[in-house]
């Protein structure tokens, strides 16, 4: 087998455990030297490839390598960049092409969600087509956890855990203080199009009728009267209300119900989220007192309290990655399968590209309760594994001690391209 | 001396910490049983002596009383109600007395802030003049960081380990993306009156240039302009720029930041707090990405991530609290003295309730960096210490295993009360 050169990227919205795939990828390749030289990651994603800016990841020593895998964000850069489809702009696949030829790159490492699954086997076709061959293999990355094919998204696991214990550490904090003070408080999490994040709320209830009371989801169209009756019931019964809510939530028509407020006197789009949005609608109909948080980029960065399980599995897929590649695979991403619930048992399994790309999958209707505010046992089931264990990052002075990188980048050998 | 009850209400916002207090106060209390019997505890708080709910803390085994070290919240219960003067209500404060006496009550420890010392001075004073003196003890406690004489009040170090941490990890989220997508990443912080939490955004920088690149505390007056020139510089220099805002952040006439937005279409007041507002301003100036977050009472809440730092001092103060009481001290605060700030080292003073009571500690200008948008090396040297160490809970199944009480009451001898 020749020595080659290989390529790592990561792609789209970053996740605390990004870096743990990438850790994988690397640490797997330096054993590998006989068959993989150098890896070259691209400085801000598939950008860095276009531009030529490859990061020459042999100039980070093994400690800064292994200090990835605690460490958020994507080390690399990252980038929200599609490419177009093969016909639209065959230019920049073919661009892609002639940077990987001048260094030498006979592994393409893709770390990202559907769009860059779909990215990397088009590049895997066109190489073949013109006669450069290249093994491409995706790793999958995102907190939306909607990828086909495998149990779970690395990245998933850990806004997961964050969720579930924010909504049990919130709830707390309002079950203590309701009788005097704030009554309802509202939890604004990710997913604009799937409710995985504010489903993981769920599992902050230890026994029925525990906080969150409601969760609110973007598969289920929301009931304003509905909801306001929840709230008004559960607030009778326990003195307070807690809600998860996903910003995707919309209405039966598909508003989102954080669009759905108005503009305000100067004409400006409503500023808030979705959780100020149905605050105030608490409060005009109820009058309760409340608070509301927005999570925001905090649940998905939140490498202090990632999940275990999600390290783990993050790093899995990075190494496996290499190792289909070392093992003659092309077009595939490693996979979580799930071979038993409990105790929670996985092993890594393989999805080929051309299936994965653009697939979206959502929230299994099975997963959701009845009345459409809460998830059921067999939701909880699913999602309680992928919580389990902590991954405490090193300390200096109080704060986590996250790794920098040099980022050194190679000497280019073509002419500039305009992206 | 013989032997008496002793009385403990939690007060006002919770912390993730008071609980530490209220352990530190039971576990000690327990070791003198020759001199104090029960220990009982307001249910709500303030509250629940007048009303005569008071929770039997002998009917809670040693391993939950040892559990409130590491649970957040108020677990007996909290409650905003500030007790009137002597002069507008001595109604309350003689039922106050009233219950004591039924229930052989000679020692009061009230946690909380400085309304809550004031409570406490006064109805130590009160007991005299009827004739039923009792020890009254008070132990500080508040995220906002503002008592007196002492050099920090558990449950700061707490807040400020979590918005520096939280602050670091949206910081490396932003950085990573910064090229295609958000570039002003905002972290709205408590703080109505004073800016130390928001100033403990700056424990997340290591060097000079480093996030949060803009504090905006209200001790500075909000100016829109500087503020928007700032930010465009940030960007300029950095490629992106996070902002840490305190909620109480104001222009020079007083007006809050949140409240000069503006009334929406339907005449309701603006949903959103200051994070949007000043995202809003930057957004129609620069026409820059942003993302906000609220943490709200995640930040407080957040015992997953405490100060360990903090954790001790919450402990030792309740534990000082009833030893004081046993040495016959009256009208006190056990106050947290700093003797040393590297290596840091501190040891349990005291403050007279009298001088306590109502006065409410700024931010040091000296704090403040000249630009008002940061703070000086003087002010993180403060900061520095009180977030020291990590003081994890238990955790089961991925989830902190927070600890709840029977909050079993001790039956009623008076007639009812009207709060």
């Amino acid at each position: 087998m020749t020595r080659r050169n290989a390529f790592y990227a990561q792609s789209g919205g970053v996740t605390a455990v990004i870096n743990a795939s990438a850790c994988g990828v690397i640490e797997t390749a330096r054993k590998h030297k006989k068959q993989i030289g150098k890896v070259f990651a691209g400085n801000n994603g598939i950008l860095g490839a276009l531009t030529e800016e490859l990061i020459d990841t042999s100039k980070e020593s093994a400690s800064v390598i292994a200090g990835l895998r605690h460490t958020p964000s994507g080390a690399f850069g990252s980038c929200r960049y599609k490419l177009k489809s093969l016909e639209e702009n065959e230019r920049e696949y073919r661009r892609l092409i002639e940077v990987f030829e001048a260094h030498d790159i006979g592994y393409f490492f893709y770390n990202g969600g559907g769009d860059s699954q779909d990215t990397a086997h088009k590049v895997s076709q066109l190489g073949e087509r013109l006669g450069y061959p290249i093994t491409c293999i995706g790793i999958p990355k995102t907190v939306d956890n909607d990828l086909p094919f495998t149990d779970t998204c690395p990245g998933f696991g850990s806004v997961a855990k964050y969720v579930a214990i924010s909504t049990r550490e919130a709830a707390l904090d309002v079950a203590s203080m309701c009788e005097t003070s704030t009554k309802v408080f509202i939890l604004e999490v990710m997913g604009r199009h799937a409710g995985w994040i504010a489903a993981a709320g769920a599992l902050a209830q230890d026994a029925a009728g525990d906080p969150p009371h409601i969760i609110l989801l973007p598969e289920v169209p929301f009931s304003k009267q509905k909801f306001l009756a929840k709230v008004k019931t559960t607030v009778a019964k326990n003195g307070y209300c807690v809600i998860v809510v996903s910003e995707g939530t919309h209405y039966a028509d598909g508003t989102f119900v954080a669009d759905a407020g108005s503009k305000d006197a100067f004409g400006h789009t409503q500023l808030g989220g979705v959780a100020p949005t149905i605050a105030q609608m608490i409060k005009d109909k109820h009058g309760y007192k409340y608070h509301w948080a927005v999570a925001d980029y905090l649940q998905r960065a939140a490498r202090h309290i990632a999940s275990k399980t999600d390290v783990e599995q993050a790093y899995a897929v990075g190494k496996a990655a290499v190792e289909f590649a070392l093992a003659g695979k092309n077009s595939l991403m490693p996979v979580i399968v799930r071979t038993s619930d409990q105790p929670y048992r996985w092993k890594i399994g393989e999805a080929a590209l051309a299936k994965v790309a653009n697939v979206e999958r959502k929230m299994p209707k099975s997963f959701i309760s009845a009345d459409g505010f809460g998830i059921t046992a067999k939701g909880k089931r699913y999602l309680a594994p992928l919580i389990a264990g902590e991954d405490y990052p090193p300390y200096r002075n109080g704060m986590p001690a996250y790794v920098s990188l040099k980022k050194q980048l190679t000497p280019k050998k073509l002419p500039p391209f305009k992206v």
